[in-house]
C-alpha cells in the first residue's frame, strides 16, 4: 500500500506537470501578436481600425490554436481521469506530446504571419497532426491496463479514445486540403467535432 | 462513490488549469513594458527620470490590468469555492473564458502603447466587458445546479453573481465613457467597485 | 465542518496562485538576457567571450534577482505553513505583493540595462523594498489570528516575521547606498542575511 | 502530528514550486526561435521551405534541450517520490538548481544562434553539467535521511542516483567533446543513456 501510494503520486504530478505545461504553451500564444503603436498626433480611429483588421488572421489563429491546444488538453484531462495506477511507459511519450504542444505558439505564430501561404499551413497542421497522434497514444496508454481504474467504465475509455481518433482524422483533413488550396487548411479543422460525432455514434453506448 | 471522487477530481483539474492560466497571463502583463537602455556615458539621472515619466501610462496600464485580471481570478476563486460536483458544460464557457483572459496582455499592451486614443481604449475595455459577461456566465454556471453545493449558503452564490454583474456593469460604463471621452475611459474601471457595492446592498443579507 | 472545509479550500487556491506567480516571475527574469549571436564565418572564440563578458551584469542581475523572487517565497511558503485559516483580508494585500512581484522581471532587466546607474539601482532597490514592506504585511496577517494555525508555535511566527523585517531593513540600506553610490547598491541586498541574524538572535528561542 | 502534517505540507509546497518552474523553463525554450514572415506576394513555397531549414538547428536545439531539462524533471519526480519528509537544507540547493533550469531557455537560445560554434557549446554543456551537479546534490539529499522515507527501497534511491551520475557524466563528455570537435558537442549528450545504462548495471538489483 505504500507502493501504491507512491505510484499515486506519480500519477498526479506527471498529472500537474502536464497541466502546467498544457496551461503555459496555450497562455504564451497571444505573446507574438505585436500591437500597434501610433503617436497621439498620428494615430486617429481610421489609422488604427486598418491596424487591428491587419491583424485579424493573427487573431484568429490565436483563437483556433488556443481551443486546439485546450481540446488536447480536455483529452489528456479526460483519459487521466479514468486511470488510476502510474505506469513508467507513459512518462516518454507523454514528455514527447508535451514537447509538441510547447512547440504550438512557434507553429501558430508562423502560421498567423504568412496566412493563406501553403508551407506554414501545412506546417501549422502537420505540427497539429503529430500532437494528434501522440495525444492518441498517451490517451491509450492511461485507458489501458496497467494504468486504468478497475472501476472506469469500458465505454468511457472507447469514448476518450473515439475522441481521439476523430483529431487524428481532423488533423490529417486539415494537412491534406492545405496541399490542394492553403486558404481553407484550417477550415479542415472544423471537420473535427464532425469526424468525432460519426465516431461517437458506434462508441456512444454508455449514458455520459 | 468512485464516481463521484472522479468528477471532484474533474473538478479539481479545471480549477488548477483555470488558476495556472490566470497567473500567467497576469505575470505576462509585464513583459510588453521595454526597459530603457542608456550607455553609462549618457545615462544621466535626469534622462532617466523622463525615460520612466515616460513609461507611467505602461505602469499604471499595468496595475489597474493586474488588478482586473485579479479581480476576475478572484471571482473563479469565490464562486469555485461554492461548487462540489463537476458538470461537463462548464468546461467551453471556462475555456472561452481563459480564452479571454489569455489575450489581455495583448489588449493591455495595446492600449498602454497608444494611451488616451479612442480605438485602442474602446478595445482593451471591450476586451474587458467580454471576459466580465464569460465570468458571470461561468460563475452562474458553478453556483447552480447541478455543480453548487449543497451546502452552498443561497445568499453566498447570490453575492458571486452580484459582483460578477457588478463587474459587467462597470465594464459597460468604461467602453461607453471611452466613446465620448477616451482619456476617461479606463477610469470608468473605478465605478466597478460602486456598481458592485449598490449590488450587494441588495443582496448581502447573509453574514461576510 | 462544512465551512471549515471550504475555507481551508480558499487558503490552498490562494497559496496555490500564488506559487504559480512566484513561479513564473522568478523564471521570467532571464527572458530579457538577449543572446548574442554571430555568423560561424565572424564568430571567433575571442569574439564570443567578449560578448558573453559584457553580459556579466545581466546574469549577476539575474542571479541576484531569482534569489531576492526566491527569498520572498521562501517567506510566503514559511508564513502560510503557520497558517491554518482563510480570511478575506489577507487577499488584497496578497494581490498587492504578486503585482510587485510580477514586475520584477521589469525592474530587475531595466537595472542589468543600466549597470552601475543611479536611478536604475534606486528604482530596482525600491521596487525590492515595496516588496519587502508588502511581503511582510502579508506574512504578519497569515501568522496573525484569525489565520494561524493553533498549533503554530509562537516563536515560528515570530522568527517568520524576524526574517521578512530583516528583508525590509536590508532592502532599505540597498535603497540608501543606491542614492550615495549606486555601483555598491545591490551589494546592499547582502546585508539582507546580516539584518536578519541580528534579528534572529533576539527572537530565536524555539529549536529549528 | 500536527507538526508531521506541516512539514509534509511544505515537502509538497516545495515540489509544486519547483515543478511549476520546471514546466515555464521548458515551454519558455520555444519563444527565442522567432518564425520567418514573408509577404503573400513574396512567399513562395521554396522561400519558406529555405527558411524552415534555416531554422533546423534551432528545432534540434529545441528539441535536445527540452529533453534535457524533462530528464531533470523526472530525476527531481523520481528521487521526491521516495521522500517523505521535509528538511529546511534542500531548500537552498533546490534553489540553486532551479536557478540553473530557469536559465536554459537562454543557454539553449545562445546555442541555436550559434551552431557548431564552440564557445555557445560549451557554455550550452556547461550549463547542463552544473544543472547535472546540482540535480544531484539535490536527489542525493532527497533520497538520505532524513529527507527519505522509511518505506523507500535503497535500491530505489540508489537507482535515483545512478541515473544523476549518469547525467553527470554524459554532460561532461559533451563538454570535453566541445572544447576538442564543437560540431559534435551536443552528439556527447547521447551518452547520457549510455552511462545511465552502465551504472544501472551495478545499481539495479531489484525489481523496477
Amino acid at each position: 500500500m505504500a507502493g501504491r501510494a507512491r505510484t499515486d503520486h506519480a500519477l498526479e504530478r506527471l498529472v500537474f506537470f502536464s497541466d502546467a505545461v498544457f496551461a503555459i504553451a496555450i497562455t504564451l500564444l497571444v505573446i507574438e501578436i505585436h500591437p500597434p503603436r501610433f503617436d497621439r498626433a498620428v494615430g486617429t480611429d481610421a489609422l488604427h481600425l486598418a491596424a487591428l483588421a491587419n491583424l485579424v488572421p493573427e487573431f484568429m489563429g490565436y483563437i483556433i490554436s488556443f481551443f486546439v491546444v485546450g481540446m488536447f488538453w480536455m483529452g489528456h484531462h479526460r483519459s487521466f481521469a479514468l486511470a488510476a495506477h502510474y505506469h513508467p511507459r507513459v512518462l516518454w511519450w507523454n514528455l514527447l506530446l508535451l514537447c509538441t504542444i510547447a512547440f504550438m505558439p512557434f507553429a501558430s505564430a508562423y502560421a498567423s504571419a504568412n496566412v493563406q501561404q501553403r508551407v506554414p499551413t501545412i506546417f501549422y497542421c502537420g505540427a497539429m497532426l503529430l500532437a494528434a497522434l501522440l495525444n492518441l497514444r498517451v490517451n491509450t496508454i492511461a485507458t489501458s491496463p496497467p494504468m486504468v481504474s478497475a472501476k472506469a467504465a469500458p465505454a468511457d475509455a472507447a469514448r476518450v479514445r473515439g475522441r481521439g481518433i476523430g483529431v487524428v482524422l481532423g488533423s490529417a483533413t486539415a494537412v491534406l486540403i492545405s496541399f490542394v488550396e492553403p486558404r481553407f487548411g484550417q477550415v479542415g479543422l472544423v471537420t473535427i467535432p464532425l469526424w468525432q460525432l460519426l465516431l461517437m455514434k458506434r462508441w456512444a453506448r454508455a449514458p455520459a
